[in-house]
């Protein structure tokens, strides 16, 4: 099995909308991508100070099936429309488990 | 449910040693501190350039559980003898699910 997680920190200006925008956009990726065996997502908790402000924790069978995710047209676009205009920072990992 | 998510990258000097006391003494924490509904922990698996190196997700039926878990002595002591030593970022979010 494969982990996918990745952490965003949003630009000061990034507006509420934009940043509901992300969650409803990665909402739709489990209809597409039928590799994803669970993904979970959203804005950090607020329970710590200093912590990224989201997260996505998706897993897969493979990495076969991870990198299908990875590369997919409609998680590009994700990426593209809705991550990328808003993103400060972004931290990922892969674990193999 | 909580999903606590933490992500590191390593000093350059980091060791292999160092390194793998990580996973072992976080491997000891399920055993010492109940509250942890699901703990999986490692290496980064090397599929993409410019990733975080290791990685934490662990999940708890209540933010009260978490917060055992994050201030628990084993678990500060953890932190404290084995990742500080080597610690270069830390990147962080806890997800509310």
């Amino acid at each position: 099995m494969i982990r996918h997680i990745v952490l965003f920190t949003w630009t000061d200006d990034a507006t509420d909308e934009q940043k509901a925008a992300v969650a409803e956009a990665l909402g739709t990726l489990p209809g597409l991508i039928p590799q994803l065996r669970a993904y979970t997502f959203g804005q950090d908790a607020g329970i710590n100070q200093g912590n990224h402000d989201f997260a996505v924790v998706a897993d897969f069978d493979s990495v076969d099936d991870y990198l299908v995710y990875r590369d997919h047209p409609d998680h590009q676009a994700v990426i593209a429309e809705r991550i990328k205009p808003i993103v400060a920072s972004r931290a990922a990992v892969q674990l193999s488990l």
